[in-house]
């Protein structure tokens, strides 16, 4: 049963995890060292207690959660196994991104290494702002401890004994989600560009219905998200490839991420709903940063 | 008004647009020169009358629907541009097909510098078997010929005076469906070869329940078709890239088709609706093939 969690780190999605867990009566910590103006504020909100440095962090927590970026995850987890191996303690470390399962085996390798016991985590789902919408994935040979969060407020499914299952089904899923938006977003801009907006509008409220109500709904809210989705979408290129199959469409997906990423929309933090454009105003915008590249 | 149609050529859907005009009172002619023993059948089976060469065609034809894959639409042009030449008549010359904007107007100029008139058409929906069904979106600065078809059981909607209309919106169109499609069937394999299959079914009808019910309905009939498909997302992948954004996603959907098309599956002719796998089984099979490569 663990009484202290720490996460790394606390942005929007780790700081929600954490807050959920401190409502649920656990100790959360976090080490902010090196991290952002913005995370230190998402961690003070949360409740979260900020330790000064990694030793001391993996003295006091009985399981850590990585929740970051993919770019990241790998010299996290290098960090906790320094400070393991430092310190001569043991704690579970559940790896929680989205990353290829080819490299979360690595990644395992080098926390079990250092004395630590690897859970291969994803999360699918938003935030978890509210029960039932977010589930958290976990494979891997040891998945007691983080399986005791099913009691502190998560959804923990266990996918079985073997690193890699959990960011499996996270890779898969995420290409469905976010590389369907990335086509939308492209099709979007491109009928813009072409001049047939309207008429490829009207075309799909009359035999898409349901895929263009999700454009309405999904689109104007991901440029925030579009700078951290790019190395999502290459970990899952990288996935796809590694079992023989075209890293392509995704490449692709990152491509639109990283296009996204390069306008002013993305600099709005994901919370400012009421600034977010309409549909046919991202596509506005979206077709005139095209044209002046 | 137009008294004879000529179409090129009768295939699954070039038969059946061939069918509903000749239903709705006028003579639809083809030339059958070098195509396939199932191409003639169509013919028949659709009251379509084959003519012995190009001269005759476009002697007798006042207007003539190019519908075919878009590697054939260009010398089926040139074809009927050395005819028209050699006649000296005149003609509307409309390419249905799927093609990027920039090689349908050079498509176009050889039409126009033949002596025809040229439309841009495309053909949005399945072959026109149910009335409602189908649009026929045309553009090009005389369209009133073809727009005759609207009184002879097609649904034809203009869409301006500039070639080039008609094929960006087939391509933004067909990028979401087809797109769409060949996405769902990657990430299908790759969690089928990752052992998640049966996880990211439940997470699916959990939380993707409109879109997975999509991949049911919709795989399971792609593999006869995958093969005319990889033409069409190259041709989506150029006009992406002509506007300045990624050809990447496209591309791989082409690779996706190229790879489905590779398997026995699409060899089943379209119509075979009987031996069509479930969804699970195309899946295993597909999964299967990656495997042996």
């Amino acid at each position: 049963m663990p009484n202290t969690v720490g996460i790394l780190s606390p942005g929007d999605m780790g700081h929600t995890v954490g807050n959920v867990l401190r409502q649920n009566g656990l100790r959360v910590i976090t080490c902010l060292q090196g991290r952002s103006q913005r995370t230190r504020q998402l961690a003070e909100k949360a409740g979260i207690e900020d330790v000064p440095a990694y030793p001391q962090l993996v003295t006091e927590a009985d399981l850590i959660l990585s929740i970051m970026v993919p770019a990241q995850a790998m010299s996290a987890a290098a960090a906790v196994a320094d400070a393991l191996q430092q310190v001569d303690t043991s704690l579970t470390y559940a790896d929680c991104n989205a990353i290829a399962p080819q490299t979360v085996r690595k990644l395992g390798g080098i926390i079990t290494a250092a004395g630590g016991n690897f859970v291969d985590a994803s999360i699918i789902g938003p935030p978890p702002r509210n029960p039932g919408a977010t589930r958290f994935y976990a494979s891997g040979p040891n998945l007691d401890t983080f399986s005791e969060l099913n009691d502190y407020g998560l959804d923990v499914r266990p996918l079985g004994d073997e690193i890699g299952l959990a960011s499996a089904i996270k890779m898969c899923y995420a290409s469905l989600t976010k590389g369907l938006t990335a086509l939308c977003t492209e099709l979007l801009t491109a009928a813009q560009v072409l001049g047939v907006s309207d008429a490829l509008t009207a075309e799909f409220q009359l035999s898409q219905s349901a895929l263009f109500q999700r454009m309405e709904n999904g689109l104007p809210g991901m440029p925030p998200k579009a700078r951290r989705w790019i190395g999502e979408m290459e970990e899952i290129s990288a996935t796809f490839a590694h079992v023989g199959l075209t890293p392509n469409i995704l490449t692709g997906a990152a491509d639109m991420y990283r296009f996204v990423g390069s306008t002013h929309l993305a600099d709005l933090p994901p919370e400012a709903r009421d600034e977010f454009p309409t549909l046919a105003e991202l596509i506005q915008i979206l077709a005139k940063n095209l044209k002046s590249e």
